[in-house]
């Protein structure tokens, strides 16, 4: 008998219909002589609709109590699946975050989990009971409910397996799995069976929003292996977890990322510790700081391009808009009509000609590149918005052809 | 600085127009000097929408995940009140009904409030902070949610104004206080400015639905004084507390009540204690007999009327039903097509011609009186449930009429 830890997004119970589907999985799997606890996310547009009504009454509403109001969405999907399991005969309790021992930090919307005491799910699976539990949320030291932001039921599912040493954790999603790139727009993408943490983290902080970032990291640490499948067709779906040196593709996938903003300080003078203090001005206010380029310096002066999340994009011109003068640069601009494609692959640091590749397939295709970033394991180019559909179809194209090699 | 206990029903908070309504009693009431505590109910019809949801996966679904559903109903509310409280720039923190100390018993669907320890209510008061509780919810001795059943946010009202001895608790509704008879049928209905606690208790079980029972029966219990009043005319209300002898009205009021079956059971042998075997049986199923009427025996056996909530007639039926050939009975039928019609007043035990008006205003109208019920309090008669709205206003007229004495 095993422990499987199951996850549903949103989407696999958006109604009945959806939410019966649901419960046939998880049965068959209790069926089967599995211990198996479920992380559930709020119904479908349950948690917009619900900042939607907060929004009508205050937009500036407490974080407190937007995560007060928040948590009720799990708790309604949660109730509403054990129902339908109870509907099926099988034994069931629906358990919320602090129920089920999830202590986390006190920064509501964003919190950490800070310790998982499963103390209750323990106790409801020795009477062999379907444990469902609400993701996204738990309690602080406040005794206060908090949610750990956007996409936080996968790290509430992942931790679950980290802490019950779980034999699986699955991740349910809408999606068949991970794929070389968007299928949505790249016909030929094909599922990865295995895909490696890192290559998953850096196509989920890439824009292939298929988990949580933060769930991946914790899957890494605690060395839990992922399955991302799909609750609808319930096809074998793509495996996250460490892969050998054997196992390692050259490039597993093409991801495009269009939440970027790309500045450029102008006629910054040529001294030394004045990029430092921009970037350390803008880490200080919890802007992250992505690819960055620097002109060569020229009549004591040069440019500094460097790309922030778009979100990031208003509280970054209002915090250097400010500094320009201090600084003693000319002027600041800004473009959000870029877009990042980032080609991720384990095994591109043993084949550094994969580069070259990128650029040549870039170039074939006249698309012209802004900025370049490279890691270990990823390369990624900064280009025209409108051209980055094109970009992951040419480079798709280029290295998952069936007679490429590297 | 007095500490006031105000509660809103669902139906004051059915929007975002009413959640500032209300925010603006409240926080009138702070800007006072007071510390205020206000229990708020779901909005407006989210129970029952929870409840629909409920029924589409599971009509059969547990208590236990009944509750777990429909206890997000008052999280949301609270959670929005709060939010408008802040945005009319006021401290405030919203409670659930376990952060706030409501412990109850374990019965899911219609717990007790088995003790209320309001430690996170004292603290948030000393921080003048204004606090929201969800009413009609607490958790038992298994740290799971509970509900208080329909009208338990009334109890959950009073419970803390009696446990922190509060200077007074507000119950807003949509009425703007307890009327002499249904306003909506009686045009000459008037508003009360006060009504003992048991008058009032005999107006609620009556059909009076102003107030939750439960919560009249602990007012009265912990001497906690109520107000009913209206959250949208803000007109002062009516009172309920206890009245000495100069205050007690002849007749406070005329209620009536459709919610009756009447059942009777022919041809019962005339035995001592078979009586009490049928009561007892059905006591034992929870349900309870109202009026009881035993008609002389005749060739020995004799017939034995009595009425219950219309809600417990298909198990009465039932119950019944199984057990008329072992009492030696001919037969049972019951009609639905009644009503009972009270004349309620603190001051009827010391006037015993009050009766006799009752049935003279009745006969005059040409009600015919189906059985009869009176304590000390109030008069009761069952009629055809067509005459109802008929009874009530000629007794009003009779009772409340400028030149009635009694």
């Amino acid at each position: 008998m095993g422990l499987i830890v199951q996850k549903f997004g949103g989407s696999s119970v958006a109604n009945a219909e959806r939410v019966f589907n649901v419960a046939d999985i998880i049965t068959k799997t209790y069926q089967e002589g599995n211990n198996v606890v479920v992380v559930v996310s709020a119904q479908g547009d349950t948690t917009d609709d619900l900042i939607e009504k907060a929004k009508e009454i205050n937009p500036k509403a407490s974080k407190r109590e937007m995560d007060m109001l928040l948590t009720s969405g799990e708790q309604i999907s949660a109730s509403l699946l054990a129902m339908a399991i109870e509907k099926l005969g099988f034994p069931v309790v629906s358990l919320l975050g602090w129920q089920a021992g999830f202590q986390t930090s006190s920064a509501y919307g964003s919190a950490r989990i800070n310790n998982l005491v499963p103390d209750r799910i323990y106790k409801e699976l020795d009477k062999r009971n379907i444990v469902i539990v609400t993701g996204f949320q738990g309690i602080n030291k406040y005794r206060d409910m908090t949610t750990l932001g956007r996409g936080g039921s996968d790290t509430s599912a992942v931790a679950i397996a980290a802490v019950m040493h779980a034999d699986r954790c699955q991740i349910f999603t809408d999606v068949e799995g991970v794929f070389t790139a968007d299928p949505r727009k790249v016909p030929t993408a094909r599922k990865l069976d295995v895909i490696s943490y890192d290559e998953m983290l850096e196509l989920a902080s890439l824009g292939a929003q298929v988990l949580n970032n933060r769930s991946v990291e914790m899957a890494k640490k605690y060395n839990v292996e992922l399955e991302v499948l799909s609750s609808l067709t319930r096809k074998p779906g793509t495996i996250v977890r460490e892969v050998n040196e054997m196992e390692k593709l050259n490039v597993s996938g093409i991801a495009k990322d269009t939440n970027v903003a790309q500045f450029s300080i102008i006629g910054v003078p040529d001294r030394p510790g004045l990029a430092f203090r921009i970037f350390s001005k803008l880490g200080a206010n919890d802007i992250n700081v992505d690819i960055i380029l620097q002109s060569i310096g020229r009549n004591g002066t040069k440019d500094i391009s460097f790309t922030v999340a778009s979100n990031n994009r208003a509280a970054t011109s209002e915090l250097l808009g400010d500094y320009i003068e201090t600084l003693g640069a000319s002027s600041i601009i800004y473009d959000e009509n870029v877009a990042k494609v980032s080609v991720v692959g384990a095994g591109m640091e043993s084949h550094p000609n994969i580069a070259a590749q990128v650029f040549e397939a870039l170039y074939n295709a006249n698309i012209n590149i802004r900025m370049i970033s490279t890691s270990e394991i990823k390369i990624s180019v900064l280009i025209d918005q409108e051209l980055a559909d094109l970009a992951v179809r040419v480079l798709h194209d280029k290295f998952f052809s069936p007679d490429f090699t590297a």
